[in-house]
């Protein structure tokens, strides 16, 4: 999805994004499971359903079918993908999941935009749900949105809380027929849908990166207080997203295993792919975080070097003045009898004793290496 | 349970709950397991003991059923929910037990407010101890009771220290026949009890979230005292309501993978999905212990920023007036033999000097980015 | 144990027992495995070994039976509990290790005061090693004895350092036959003990928890050096504490399994219960462990936030008074001509420069928040 | 690789790795995979392709052998090895991987220069990704090259980014038939070219290790700003290293445990032996880690004690002589009525009184063992 | 082995472990494994192979056996235990080896004084690489030598760096007929000699235990500079132990689980010994880590309340003569318009007023706890 989306929909900030799901679930509380309910903030833009029919010979493009005619669809031995955008209208989602035979405890996943993302097998099909992440305008800041994915015997369903995404060139791969994909089953076009998905990721992650390059640079020259809150913001929005990655990757593994009856044994390498890039997705922001985690350390280090600094210019300062100081307000003291002050070359003396000071004091500062 | 709880029942603060639970197992001291003994502080107010007994065509509720009745309903084919509130009566807890045969071990853990959290199996029933948690009125304050529920062949029963719950939504549905639950077998029963009681976590979450957001606006800011303080109390409520939840969670493993004969294989989807908003819950306390850490660091990297402001603003004033003081008191000595003293244009000259002298200074800290 | 313990028998304080622990090691260095010898340091004090034998009727109660007696008790279809205190007098232990067909390695861990706590099941016997902690006087100090339990099939050995224990009340409970005691076999026995034994767990616990509150109200009031020295040495001993549990816990989960010929099926529920007890003391002192974690860094932050006003206490003064006592001193300065000094208006004119420049200084640093 | 690589061929720099994984995965975006494309940068110098073909008796050196003579040379029951420098001639690799019927996967992989290291098992056929750490110029600093092995039935197929490598004493051992070899089967020599990579790491191991000991011989000085700049940069460079060893040691486990139809059971202990060479190296990196962590903490401790040093000059020096300026002030007030002034042995007796006032201090200070 | 070593034998040094073992492995660079080459620092000193011949009636020592007397001794049913010491003869090494039919990695990894420490199992025979770690003087310090041992079906061969080792009293115990040993097959020698080993574990903890407690006393002193450098040495010290430590308890799980055939049953509680040992070891290590780490945040937090008071005391100082001073100043201008100076009492109340400013300052520093 690009950055400047349509401006009627508002794009969904990450802002607070956990006292959302709180809500959401307080929303429903107490209620029974499986009802449809939409459990997000309700929008009134237009909604898109869908269904690109293909196998290896044609591909067919429907547009709003009904339930009769997806029923007919999931019948015949093509693949089917059902496509609905804004999954803000409960009504449509229920007859399309009935009409697919959906669980009701998926169904209320996937009408939930704060599900957290996970793979179940409910035998039949399996329900994916993933969260969308794409680069904003802003360095290091992503915006996201949830994509629920239904495997079935012989169609996928994929919904999506808004219009416009990734997937427009998957849907070229189907419709113009290149690489294998209209010679293989559903279960090739839930990865294609999926590897899409994780390859924003990868995005995301390149533009968090070079936030992280922008504040080390900052570090590494020792300046100001702007490294630790962009650093806090920055490992927030990780964090953030790391708690979304991962159990994606965890709950592949046994689709790995071959323990779902919707995945065949010659698709598994490229789940096992897939599973690979999530896993590179965990390292890079691994590494992410130990560089953010590191670059914090040498900025404190750095700026208790820079106190260091400023404490030794005060403490030399100080202490070369301070008798100094001292010696002239003895010899501007009032007494009568001072005879030192009636003396010729008291004066130059004076001074020359001052000088001797400040000279032996900046030498001893010199040898403890504090100038 | 509401925040305004009737006047007369005293509410079971969190302060100091560990010490509690040392000294409820203290006063057991060397006891024999399995003997109906209260735990908790005594307290005399009303006991209730409902039943209600339904299937799929009709409800039935009972108040204060003798032994005889509640062996009666356990009989027959309906699923019967015997809900006590008020565990501070050993003997009619130990009645009730007693008529539903449950483990002498269980009825110790009920009768026991300090229960560990868990999920045991004793075969023909199964024992479920939560900690349910409401908000208080405070900010990021909770309360805590106990409930712990019995899963049998047809019937559950459940236990709370203090009448007043989070079930009502759970007992209209059954009233008015909404959803599956009257479709359904006491296994459905329990995982609508359980859910209620984990909606009310994400209640205590969202306002736990809502203290730390305000603590992180006042860390920004780079402000005072509070944060460490206001930090250090919330983590410690957060710490321990983590390992109340994570118990359980942990023993719905076994259930997930149909090791209990209590619940049905087609049940177990429910069960799932009240795993995976436990996983949520706990994604969700781990998210706010790594802001509650980062925030920590980030105030201290603040309060640090600021201390090094201070500091160079000392230094600064020091380093610029001290070498100044010092030549004022030079011609302010009392010697006779000093000339400047009486050269007409010496005043101006020692000013102007004084003033290359700080405006040399303030230069220099301004190249070391001091100013 | 009572604190009180008879003077003639030093108390084995926790002074240092990793050092022992590797001394005891050394003076057996070398020595094949499996020999009567004493470990610990030798004790003159009476030693005494008494047998409690028991079944559903009647309790008889033997004192210093002899091997012959031990292996008649050990034949007959009754419980015996062998109860042997003061294990400094290596023949005895051995002539009863024989009587009792103990194997050597299962001795030497009894005859060593510094064996690691573990259970170890060999075969037709299991041993039981646990640290029994009682507490001290002082508050969150607590001393340890070391007590091995060696369950065999119709009898229990218990082998402690010193006279005097915790288990009065399970002597009281097999004397009155109070309870399921008399009613099963020696694994409830073995039970019974232990839980005895865990049970003084919470009582130190309990202490413990007390000490790290009164360091909490300490820290929250920001005070002194006595903060970190006193949370140093409490964590010293939770942490001592805890690696002499964690091995029990560990060790009991092959029992829970099922795998010990020992544990009979319908005992295995106690031992559940008792291995919920320990993982509450492993959660109890987890959070102790937070606690006081917790609490060094809020002193820490509270120390640098007074270190903070102290140092703006110190700018504040610094930055006022010294340009004020340079214009004082170029005023005091002795030229002879400076012409303001004959102006009748020039003193209190600068008296109000002064005023001026104080009242500037202070307003700037309420301005920022420093006053 | 030596260091002075040839000037034609730019060593691929670790800077920045991590966001040019990011951008290749970004130009590969939404494609169809198993297609040969060039995932790295592309280059233009000469592309190598060699075959070892032999057995006990013979070697025959091939140099850019046909797809069809690949075919013959897979098929005769000799070891063959192709090696292929430079993979930035997607045509090459694909025309070698198809001849070789390796699966579309693998050879993205390979021709991906930025593949996450892994051992992928495509049952006929074993794909290794490796990366090859060489040491650079500067202390502390490697260059990474990927290296793909793909094991088939009778050969080993080798793919380099770039020509010159760390397997010339491989292949003079096969060419000399030097040691076991010759005799064994295209398993051993996998596992000797993976354990020529995997020496490398050693050598780049050593490199850091010397730059942590200098960095440690200046923090053990006590020095300056440059202890944390290095170990930061050091630190980042392990850390990486280290998350591109371990998937390699995790993907050896499979092959350990017997499970891949490509390794014989007497070839296994070599794969231990090489696991073993891997676990060392990760053993030595968590020794560099645990070292540079440690460094760090030394650096700030000891720059907290030159800042507590500082301080104390500061302290010491401000104290003496504040009072001693002080009373030097008060006699050089010009009030008219100061009959001090006026007394002969005024003059030397404030002169004593300062004296000792220094003396006290300091005496003061010695005693708090600040001086 | 004494810590007063024979001068001509160099003790070889913990100093910089790390290196060499990538210098050794850098000095295999590419060879072909199993080919014996000695990996360490070539010696000149003498080389010793004796062999001990027992079974339960008599005891023979045999000096140096050829080849073909080993095969001999091998093939007798008495138990043999070859003992090789000087492991810088390569040759020597190898004929033992091949006369013991030992597999060539074993042989490589006992030529190699850096090998990992590991237990691996060959079928017929069993490698167990060990460090013997031996107190040197310097408390806290020690000195590692590699030690092999190899258990065959009726023998155990085993290989030191240098002759003089802790297996004097297992030597005695074979000639003397004490325990056992005589009585049991070769595992249980391998335990004996691994035994004796790990005795020496504990007498090297013993020594870092009492450099810990030395510094820790250093620390709750809140002394200077020497904490952290100590603890820093020590702290390496004892992480590159632990690192030594625990691939032998790790290794030694499958040989308790009897996947070995060269471990009898009956012999396995021996092992099972021997892994308390060791897991006590790790246990003391692991208290000692926990107690260095809780020493430097002492030490930190206390030399931070050094630095608070240092500050406070300068704050006070500063502030209680800043305004006295500057007062005296002002009283010290030459103004001739300042009619306060010629009044009489104007001194006696200046002073007057310089008191009550010193005193009110005092008594505020006093309410805020500063003084």
């Amino acid at each position: 999805m690009p950055s400047e989306a349509p401006p009627t929909i508002p794009p969904p900030a990450l802002a607070r994004p956990r006292r959302k799901v709180a809500e959401a679930r307080k929303a429903k509380h107490g209620q029974a499971p499986g009802v449809a309910v939409y459990a997000g903030t309700p929008r009134a833009e237009g909604i898109q359903l869908t269904c690109l029919d293909y196998d290896a010979e044609r591909v067919r493009e429907l547009h709003h079918p009904s339930p009769d005619e997806i029923r007919r669809l999931v019948a015949d031995p093509t693949v089917s993908w059902f496509d609905l955008s804004g999954i803000h209208d409960p009504a449509l989602v229920q007859r399309v999941c009935e009409a697919l035979e959906i669980h009701p405890l998926a169904m209320e996943d996937v009408l939930n935009p704060h599900t957290r993302p996970k793979i179940d097998d409910y035998g039949d099909h399996l329900l994916v749900v993933l969260k969308c992440a794409t680069r904003n305008g802003q360095p290091g800041h992503f915006e996201l949105e949830q994509v629920s994915l239904v495997l079935g015997p012989r169609w996928v369903a994929s919904f999506q809380e808004r219009p416009g995404d990734g997937w427009h060139r998957v849907r070229e791969r189907v419709h113009q027929g290149r690489g294998r994909i209209r010679h293989q089953g559903p279960a090739y076009l839930l990865h294609a849908l999926m590897d899409a998905v994780v390859d924003d990721y990868f995005d995301v992650l390149d533009s968090m990166e070079g936030e992280i390059e922008s504040i080390e640079a900052l570090a590494v020259d020792g300046a100001g207080v702007d490294v630790p809150r962009r650093a806090h913001a920055i490992r927030g929005r990780l964090y953030a997203l790391r708690r979304l990655i991962w159990p994606v990757r965890e709950g592949l593994a046994p689709l790995l295993r071959g323990e779902s009856a919707r995945i065949d044994k010659d698709v598994i390498p490229y789940y096992r792919d897939l599973a690979d890039h999530l896993s590179q997705c965990l390292d890079l922001m691994d590494g992410s975080r130990d560089r953010l985690l590191a670059l914090v350390e040498l900025h404190l280090a750095l700026a208790s070097h820079g106190m260091n600094q400023v404490m030794k210019v005060l403490t030399v300062m100080t202490t070369i003045f301070m008798p100094l100081t001292f010696i002239a307000g003895v010899y501007g003291m009032n007494f009568e009898h001072m005879p030192e002050l009636g003396w010729p070359w008291a004066y130059p003396a004076v001074l020359g004793l001052m000088l001797a000071l400040a000279v032996g004091m900046a030498w001893w500062f010199q040898r403890k290496r504090w100038l």
